[in-house]
């Protein structure tokens, strides 16, 4: 049996898993904030998980846990996760201390990509787009998942798309996370309802003028996103998640609609069939939990 | 010995190379148009590389051949190649019924993707950005060509980076392939120069304002391609080639030049340290032909 752990900005979410991703186990906690408290978090998860299987935590096969920002596989140090107050943080150490065991610590939206692909099985390659604050996809080349050589593998929401579109916190302008993400919305969208997409896309229906732009520029963004990773990478699917893909079929016929008219106007994206190679993330599935345990190294006891 | 065609628009390299890609034998001839005579350009190729090396051509351990356009490797059909005439052409077939051996065909930008790597080893990934008539990459992921699920990786050329740029050939607007291009440039610096990239470069030199503008944007496309490559693939090295690449310094250092410029501008770009991530292939170096080599199946004897 392996367990994953994905550490979210708000929530946790850990799963016990067999060998090919079946979930066995399931378990959320609110995140803490903070090196100490995230942490705490991870190892209040596995050992949650563990007990709901009866088992200790080392006779676990793996442990693998996704969270955001920039992680170091080798080390399992986690840097720029803004989000969960985490920098230059050595949780592999810190979930090692307490429990006298090791873990594997991934990146989520890699985890999250390799979860997918493992329950999809959509080919031998397949692109993972994370529609969240921000934009990021995911890689899985030849089954295996590509992290790229400096673990920057899928950070195209900073590829810049438009030379008169809007500045990006990174420095540059027009990137892509600039309009196809949660930020961008909210950025170009105000209101007060917890979902800012839904409530997006709800007025663009009801034919608020001002809504349809910024709809249609989300829509375009997320499209142009699938045309880069095919045109790219050329991975067989892609899979829309992250937090905006609760917009559910409305999100996915839209983009959809688009890449259709971009196929009718060029024989050559046309014969790249990009409409048919997009599906959405099923709802529900912890992909991130069941791919960081399916990516978790083996168990060694280190107490 | 394996045995490596490099079928070009206007003329064909072969080469001898021992098992690591070290040239043994050379050999260039003009290429034919059309089916039969690129067919019997390649044979004829063959058959001069097997008779400086005094051996037949069945006794090479492998013979590959890398050619434009669309290729299905599993049957050595080749499509779309337009400069050479070809289209649905079953170039492997030709050349076993001529030679009674089978060879293994592969698109040449892909193949000179894996020359290069084999030749520079630039650590375990690598992305070739071919600058020609058109642009196109190839890509060397965990060691091995990344064709992608379809053979359409690397088709970066036709990916938009400017809703408001020129419209290109394949439907779209605002291709990089428009701007970062011998096509590109062709399109927009009239000359009865035989080299206009080097017409070019040489006139922005010299001050002519039109220049200047048509050789930074064709820069800022170059290097915008390597922003692609690196943010989506995460290759450690790019490798700029291609007819274009005899440029040669002057290019290097105008694209490190703008890659420097971005980075100058955003933190995110400079920690991806771009500017000492581009290479030019070493001129003169056969690429595609020694790629090819090294990429070909194990001769069968088919007859």
């Amino acid at each position: 049996m392996r367990l994953g752990v994905d550490i979210g900005g708000t929530k946790t979410e850990a799963v016990a898993v067999d060998g090919t991703g079946g979930i066995i186990q399931r378990l959320r906690l609110v995140t803490g904030f903070g090196h100490d408290a995230v942490a705490q978090t991870a190892i209040s998860a596995i050992n949650g998980i563990a007990e709901l299987c009866d088992i200790s935590p080392s006779e676990f096969t793996s442990i693998g846990i996704g969270i955001p920002g920039v992680v170091d596989g080798q080390s399992g140090r986690v840097s720029h996760a803004v989000n969960l107050g985490l920098d230059d943080f050595d949780l592999a150490s810190a979930i090692s201390e307490s429990l006298g065991i090791s873990v594997r610590i991934d990146n989520d939206v890699t985890a999250a990509a390799y979860g997918t692909y493992q329950f999809l099985r959509p080919g031998a390659s397949m692109g993972y787009l994370n529609l969240g604050t921000g934009l990021a996809a995911g890689l899985v080349i030849d089954g295996k998942p590509w992290r790229g050589a400096r673990g920057g593998a899928g950070e195209i929401g900073h590829i810049p798309v438009d030379p008169s579109g809007l500045h990006c916190g990174c420095g540059q302008r027009g990137c892509l996370e600039t309009v196809a993400s949660g930020s961008g919305i909210a950025r170009a969208w105000a209101t007060d309802d917890p979902y800012p997409a839904r409530s997006l896309f709800d007025a663009a229906d009801a034919g608020d003028a001002a809504a349809i732009v910024i709809r249609d520029s989300f829509v375009n963004g997320v499209a142009s996103a699938v045309r880069i990773l095919i045109l790219t990478a050329d991975v067989e699917t892609i899979v829309i998640g992250g937090g905006l893909s609760h917009l559910g079929d409305d999100l996915l016929s839209a983009v959809r609609g688009v890449l259709a008219e971009w196929a009718a106007a060029s024989p050559f994206l046309a014969s790249l069939d990009l409409e048919s190679r997009v599906l959405l993330m099923p709802q529900a599935f912890p992909a991130a939990a069941v791919g960081a345990a399916l990516l978790g190294g083996q168990i060694r006891e280190t107490v």
